[in-house]
């Protein structure tokens, strides 16, 4: 059993880190902080959680007690992790990180990205990319880890295979991406609303999103060189899940893409590869630590298509978070990830 | 470890079971029918249950097979449970039925609401009415259980504290109910398009709902009489969740409500009490087996409402019968039943 | 052509007064004020009226340029038109005011839900509460208008045929509401996001809510006396409709309510009585000035359940708003609202 | 006044008709006809047109009452026109198709894609596809106007002005595109109930959808030449609206391509450019005849992104029907289509 503690734990990563917790064998959860919520009880402000953590209070952040966790999750705005990670790190406690703020390894990009300069540069070289899909060793030794954004994660991910068998034109990648509002975070915002955001469908960022040179770092990895993507991503009307879908053109005859996929992810617990032909739907990830991709060809052109689904607050949040620490620890890989998803 | 059947399993109720199911301790599955789907795997009809039952299929009704399982479930229309469960009784299957058939302890009412003849009436006397907060030791040994529905489980838990104190006027009971579209089944119904239930709010059955004799019946049981009951369900734009919202008149002063209920429902594992002067979300029970109850004495005047919510599927019927068969064969009462609700 | 102002006109209820005036034969909008977005164009804010209202940009308000309109709406928080209406009267401006400012006639009872004291009470006895079944010729004579709250539209006309035959026991009234998220209005508030309210059905206000003194005044005034009310509102996961579900004690045998309903509304534009048996829906009057009733009296018991559906930015607010200018400028009543409602 | 008549009017393009005809000043709807709802009136099925068309109802087909009609319009599923449209336009009656029938040229791909023989190929060479923005003229000239679908008028809005322009490479073009559920049309289908398909997002038929010829069909009008396309089709939980996500590899440098589109539509009352960096939301045309386009080129790449919005039932079927009679008849051309969206 470790304690862990939870930094910023008042948005929705925070209450789905709770949640997946609740039935962790290995876990228990010390301290979770919030300025704005000090004193509430975690299930005063998350009900759903009544019953679970009945003594659980969110608190100042005390760097004191947080020192005493075993690992800290970090489920806050860019910014926080870079101020508190390098002390806890020193006095032997683990980071796992939610936002933004490791995940690029070009402090200078970084600083492009976010307006502001990078507040943690001397960490950057140990802090470890934790997609475990392509990382599970480095995860494994890691201190610090940066955990990858929802829609890098579905992206990344879907096309991980036909980027590493250098099977698609690298300069000309396309990601259509689809979001449920949760993406967005659970701050007060008009657009957010929904009065605003129901009933309707559409495109932001399309020129630019923060998330766009973190997946052109990780497809760059795969393919071993600069890629050339474009990055869309969308609205959509509901609370939960991403739909990736990703355009690739053929360089030449693929050979079976269906066995492509499901050797690469073979014998990861959280990617499942849909049988040829397959539409995944969000719906059919949700709540789970999953990942379901799909790949097409259609018309047998030189267009391959894959549909790749996960839920944004599991599989490219909280759930991966979780997957992380159960390979820092020993833990089993699936411990508090072994839920079917909810559906309908 | 039992094995359990689950006849007429490619509903909502079935799949669920299935959900639950999959994290019991003590459980296993070892069949599950469909005459329309036999052959199918689990998986490709409920894509959220891939990696989980991999080997199931759904097969034809086979009683050998079914009187081989310790417990059967019928998740199934009314008329099918009164076919086989006397069969399976006698075999020594215990029948847990969410259907219809065995709720009612009237054959005759029964057959005016369904407008057939009850087809087992020689199993009522045993049938035992699978409401644990009523009936709990009953229920410990039983053989055939009538899982409670889903509006008749949150208003009666909503009134039994009143009646069963005599506090309300008990000619004059309202209950005004909303429930999400799964209530309805998974049917394919014009009404129950996303297209025509959606961006909308209506009430139905208001002149009479199958429901009304079975509420009719439990209030009848904790006031010690005939009760009056008005009850108009309402189609609510979601997918799970009912909220119930009753109104009693006071027949005289009824000192503390809120401890009333706090007392009434001390020792209930599934039956939350609120804090004073809140209102429950039907999102915070979502996939939990719980209902959550606030009372409120508006104005101080003579009439007490009490608001209920539950997940249809879960405590309105697959939960409430695991809870059942946990009562049932002595495992631990939240054995597969203890995961926090979904929010957001 | 009339020349009118609308004052604090980014709510919903301002742009949904543009929409509908948009087709308005008679009427010309002149001014659009408000502090926070002048200077921009209203296309700019709602997109949905670019090729409509091209010069129209919202502006600082300007008591002379108001002054100049025939009308003006005020689509405001409560207070505002306290302090502007008075000095429009004066100048000959009629006053239509959507806010809660002019409709209870007791100043004191008004400061006592507000929590601040009445800004004008001197207004209060030439102010007409705009709801035309009830008032209409007053309203054609009147120079400022209090134009009924949502909730308060749906409840009255839904209780009033009754109560004006004295039907029922007005000491005992029960109104259990059903809103979409607009009728909390445009403000970026966390219960109103996406991801909080969507999937998700609660009460809310059930000790006490504003609109409570407003319907008892106006469902006192039909009864003829001091009623009795319990009214429960509950927010539900859509955008636009109230259902209101409103319960009645028999006092005695109440002849043909079917009939009692269509006569009291037989020559009322905006009220249509549906067949005996039915069950409105919300969307059936999407975006149209219109209350859908339906009355029943189940099981033939001593209680009757009325169901009234109108769309609170439209019947509940800025249809009815138009409806008044009509009738106080002579206008055709239906100009401008003739539209049928948008389903599905 | 023109007297027109709808065949096939129970599904969601033909109430549309009628919610958009009760406002048309020129229109007289004469008949709808329905085999399945005959001796229903319209609006005891679609319960918004209350109070409009009271005397109207749905009709067994009557070939010499449509024959009466000035217009008669198709709102059935393909193969229905093939066998009505040849007699009607003998007589003397216009036709103006909401169906595939008559919208590939090539009587043999329309026969591959449906899977049946095309019933009236002697009709094909005078049927003129009805998209206003490219074939304006011959629509006044036409008897016979096969409406375009939805997802290929809002493609072939947004491409047009490149491919026209000659400025991206046409074998490579990708439609990623978004629908609301009404597209699947009023069928009672198991995936498409509100249980199943909110809170849901998936692709489908990303292997060939039927709309792919009859898009690849007119952008090769506008291209000159074959072009090669890759369209998948998602479902997205709303009611209405598309949204189209489009890119293309331009091949040179492009010029001002916010300019080029703003001068395409220059004309157009029904296309609105948005301004530059613009996201244009589906909600904004919801219920209105119009496309909302922008056009992004990110990060200066050689990629153009154009992001176009409809609303499926209206631009993209019956709105445009409508337009397509007021060319015919020499009416306005907004003649009851002015009125703007509605939002929220």
């Amino acid at each position: 059993m470790i304690k862990v503690g939870i930094v910023g734990g008042t948005g929705y990563t925070g209450v789905e880190l709770l949640r997946l917790l609740a039935r962790h064998p290995e876990v228990e959860v010390d301290a979770i902080t919030s300025r704005s919520e000090a004193g509430l009880g975690v299930a005063e402000l998350y009900p759903n959680l009544r019953g679970h953590y009945d003594e659980l209070r969110f608190s100042e952040p005390d760097p004191e007690r947080l020192a005493r966790c075993d690992a800290v999750f970090f489920a806050t705005p860019h910014g926080v992790a870079h101020a508190l990670a390098g002390d806890l790190l020193e006095r032997g406690t683990r980071v796992i990180d939610l936002s933004a703020d490791f995940r690029l390894r070009d402090a200078g990009v970084w600083a492009d990205w976010y307006g502001q300069p990078h507040g943690a540069p001397g960490l950057l070289e140990e802090a470890v990319y934790g997609l475990p899909e392509v990382s599970r060793d480095q995860i494994r030794q890691a201190r610090l880890i940066a955990v990858p954004g929802c829609y890098p994660t579905a992206v990344q991910l879907g096309f991980l295979p036909l980027l590493e068998a250098g099977l698609i034109d690298a300069d000309h990648l396309i990601a259509d991406c689809k979001s449920g509002v949760t993406g967005a975070g659970r701050g007060a915002k008009v657009p957010s609303l929904l009065a605003e955001a129901s009933e309707s469908m559409k495109a932001y960022g399309a020129s630019g999103h923060r998330h766009l040179p973190e997946i052109r770092q990780g497809l760059g990895d795969a393919a071993g060189g600069e890629v050339g993507l474009t990055f869309v991503p969308h609205l959509t009307p509901m609370i939960r899940g991403i739909h990736a879908t990703l355009y690739g053109r053929l360089t030449g005859e693929p050979g079976d893409l269906q066995r492509l996929f499901e050797d690469r992810f073979a014998n990861e617990p959280f990617v499942d590869v849909m049988p040829a032909g397959s539409h995944p739907e969000t719906r059919s990830v949700k709540g789970a630590n999953l990942c379901r991709i799909a790949v097409h060809r259609p018309g047998n052109s030189d267009t391959v298509v894959v549909l790749a689904v996960i839920d944004n607050l599991v599989k490219g949040a909280s759930g991966q978070a979780i997957h992380a620490l159960n390979l820092m620890f020993g833990f089993d890989e699936t411990a508090g990830l072994d839920a079917p998803a909810m559906m309908p």
